[in-house]
């Protein structure tokens, strides 16, 4: 990490970053308030940081240790610890202090499943619409989504979503499975996903960064936190900064029932926030696999000081392909979200 | 399970009772408001049910499935989701529904260390005193208590904890490690706690039952919900219904840094409410070993439905032999209790 | 799962290819020594097995339960214990009995690295050449394999592998980490390794299934046996029969020091084999991470029935960019494929 | 540790016992062949190193970082890797090289059923006859051992033991699961065990300990390696020095099914004989729970390394009341000591 004179210069800056280059290294730039901050995407350990806090404009140079620097607090110029990033998407600011409500069918069936799911989520309170398009599936002989039969199909199904989207006023989401759906899928929505699945697979995450859209992260369902915080640097190293990432819950202990299908990490949402300048959502849905649990589980997560839920809806849940026994209706989803409001005024207020 | 019709005589539930003893098993007899039910203890495999739904005053007999059958809600008479067990300690009641704060040392050090902490602990709302006299330890070069040093050591810090919970009004708690504690232990405490580390050791959990006073059950670590279920069974096999359980975290998984000692498993709170009467509480301090978690861990409990909090407090955190790192002042528990009422009300009033 | 008679009719097993598609799945033909079976891709609900068993030349037609079932050992036609499918790679047989070593280093460093490894491994005894040009990491700012540098660099490297395997007569492996690449690697090389991080990702596994060539697919550390068998399914769903497990270990449970980097699962070994048709083979390198551990356990995998080892060798471990602490020697080695041989022998007589 | 010069004379030695205890630590004295070695029960920051060093017949005194000291190879004189130390019970040898092999049934169920499993595992070449008196079991309701059943019950079933071993020259093994149990368990069998589900339970750990006969010490399920040696070493801290650790399998990572009960660890072997000086045996039995696994993952135990086997046997599996799936007839255990025999020339002929 460089960090430059609250006076340096632009050349100043130009020859710091060129300097960083001939060691093999690539250059990520902070312009803060105060001051600019440049980060290094590489081994740090090729680079003399003597001769770089020697050049003209710098401050100091020195190395970081934790494997995460380019999404650290500090580096972000985010050190006091009340301060927060905001990402905004659309008239939507996550990370803003207000829970953001992310509402939406597990899979796009129909135009009008995903209207009217829509329409009703909207009224409940929510601010984001989701849907999935691409359906990641442990058995490959379940329905993997619209998107998996063919290229038109999944054009059809993003069009319902960008369409919904727009007559309802929200901004949507959808999960990209693969690298050759990124260029698709982007065409469509505001914010892609990472599912659970991909945290690891750090090409999808380098193509779904380019695309200069912000990006759901997902943690795996098998990974430590600092694994996941890794894996959310693979998108910032390619300038992408608004990274939202969401705790799902991780697999359960021990011999016997769990009786839920993964075990909620709410303490993920705290040491997040002081570990990074990211938010952090939370998606009781698939923690829980439970609809009797999410409200219970939504209001923890608020007064955790999550900044937002994503909460999976469907306008007729027995319906539904694929997750039914998980997905809460509308008029549940309003109760949960009025709840949360509550809770988060004073667990806001407690601070 | 034998369901006694609501007229059924004593004579005929005695007769039930015997013919349970025939067949090698034990019964436990629940008297509730509206009818009398009879469970076994021991294998139902044995036992004819046929032949016992057919004695005079039985109206149904049947076997249960689950490993837990005592502590099941429907065994209880408590079946709707509302209604709840409550326990009473002193002048303090548990499972109410106003959460319970439980607060003091880790460990007992010194008289005017558990005077001092239990007087300001008092003043901040806590209800009930706890200090550890047999610390269960990790290392054998660690300190294991004062209580280990011998058994007249053992009996100076428990009677500063009783001597402390008289002067301030609190029932007091401490943890029995091996079954030769138990009887002194009991003598001086009104809550026996059975640590994480001992939920398996069935033994100790049976003579600690057998005092008939109010047991605080933590969770193993490594321990599903259903094992730890089956094992506060052990404790309801003997006849004592007053178990508190305890959520400490459970190992984390995953490579790398977990940030905190233990993943907090908050969706346990609602799922035991539903498996059975017991009320659980929630223990910040063990689960995240870094006080600037707890206050929000706190809050997160009380919003997943959490009858109480179990928190680490020192008047002077900094000179505690045990979990220094853990541990809050009386000045941050009063403002972790007073937010976590307002949390509690918001959270009751969305039910 | 629909089973043909013996005299059954290209005609008629055409007939029932064609009725499958109608249900909205794919058939997948299997045809064995004695009789016919064609597999369904997709959901089986979806198929009345009443009508199709009536079909002129069918035998049997039934719903099969377990979420893999075209690497079923009895949809293969090996129903037996002893019987096993071999996996033909140049001059190598992969399950035929005999212990298939296959090694090389973590990573293609430069061509006099790779082609004395190489000399020496097959002098050592080794039959595969391994050298990864894509490295997955947890860290962005790690060394990510020459293939990470550009086009160019991964071709030159993956020349390298491919002269390396030809001067030596050793069929060449490395491994795809994004679905970009898999073009590019299948124009080089002979086995396709699907790595653990990648191991949940099925748009990848589907790509490189699609290249027909034999894939070393590996579970990942956070996976049952269960999932992993289910993603296998995957790339045998595209029509590749020839997949070559590989257990790498898993994450360790508990608190405090694991001293191995993960937890080999040795048991996956023969319940794979029981499972499914597959020759499994066993990473001891990535497992433990240590060097010094590498024998014992790859003597016990032997013992407990591994087709094969993988085994990371580098000509000078100390020099080596990545796992250096985990590389072997050739002469240590041929120490190692010596002994193997000679449990193994063992153990087949034992069987 | 404070080693002590080769001349030390036997005043010094008491000097520095002496001193040590002053500062409220207790000393475990450890001869060897060529030095005596005090090791320090308690927190040795509370000793003042430099002013024992300098004491008259001390060579070095210094602090010894890891938690589990007593057990050491270092502090057992055993720095070389190939040393080993000896426990011996009765005629047999535990850790010379020769694998032992521990059989009988799961529980004790009857005399005759014991008598004719001892004699076939005799036959079939086993050393130890194990059987369970006291059952842990998850659920209450489970038949716990007969000698759950009273104190008549529980001499009767440790008679039968105790005349077996007798009868057939074997010494004899059994589990005590609470502190009330080790007097009498004590009178009648050669090697206390402690369960997987007591590893955790530092009061019956010193209890069972005290007791001067040599301890088989199982890994809890949910233990990581570090945590199952320092609870090894609060039996050392007794001055029992008889260690036999014993691997039994931890809890499976991932979703769905694991196909075995537990996963066994073997790198614990290996692991384990370089961090300590203990023998090291295995269970496949409990690890796997299935009867099928059970040769191959014995085989592979002996070739990582293992002192020892224990398998559940029984004359009549079907018949077993306990863990009838996962128990052998003695034919059956005959062929795979036989086969390990093999397995362990060849290995201990790869060293």
């Amino acid at each position: 990490m460089i960090i430059m004179k609250k006076d340096a210069k632009p050349k100043e800056i130009q020859h710091v970053i060129d300097e960083v280059k001939k060691y093999g290294l690539r250059a990520d730039v902070s312009r803060g308030q105060f001051r600019t901050v440049i980060g290094l995407v590489g081994d740090e350990l090729k680079i003399p940081f003597a001769h770089l806090a020697a050049l003209p404009g710098v401050k100091e140079a020195r190395m970081v240790e934790t494997p995460y620097k380019l999404i650290n607090r500090e580096y972000n110029d985010l050190s006091a610890e009340g301060e927060s990033y905001t990402i905004k998407v659309g008239n939507v600011e996550i990370g803003d202090g207000e829970p953001v409500f992310i509402a939406g069918p597990c899979a796009v069936e129909t135009r009008q499943q995903l209207m009217e799911t829509a329409e009703q989520a909207r009224e409940a309170g929510a601010h984001i619409l989701r849907g999935g398009v691409f359906k990641p599936r442990t058995s490959v002989h379940s329905f993997q989504g619209l998107g998996s039969a063919g290229r038109d199909e999944a054009e059809e199904a993003l069009g319902w979503l960008r369409e919904a989207g727009r007559q309802f006023n929200m901004p949507v989401l959808t999960e990209v499975r693969g690298e050759n759906q990124v260029d698709l899928v982007a065409e469509y929505v505001d914010i892609l996903q990472i599912g659970s699945r991909n945290m690891y697979d750090q090409d999808l995450l380098g193509a779904v960064a380019r695309k200069d859209k912000p990006v759901l992260f997902k943690r795996h369902f098998g990974a430590s936190i600092e694994e996941f915080l890794c894996f959310a640097e693979y998108i910032a190293a390619e300038g992408n900064k608004d990274i939202i990432l969401c705790e799902r819950g991780i697999v359960p202990v021990g011999k016997g029932k769990s009786f839920t299908r993964y075990t909620l990490d709410l303490a993920a949402v705290p040491v997040v926030q002081r570990e990074t300048y990211l938010p952090i959502i939370v998606d009781p849905s698939h923690a829980t696999g439970r609809r009797d649990l999410i409200s219970s589980m939504s209001l923890a997560a608020v007064a955790a000081g999550a900044s937002g839920l994503m909460i999976e809806t469907h306008h007729n849940p027995e319906e539904a392909l694929v997750d039914a026994q998980q997905m809460v209706t509308p008029a549940e989803l309003k109760d949960i979200i009025d709840a949360c409001r509550r809770i988060s005024r004073e667990t806001t207020a407690s601070r």
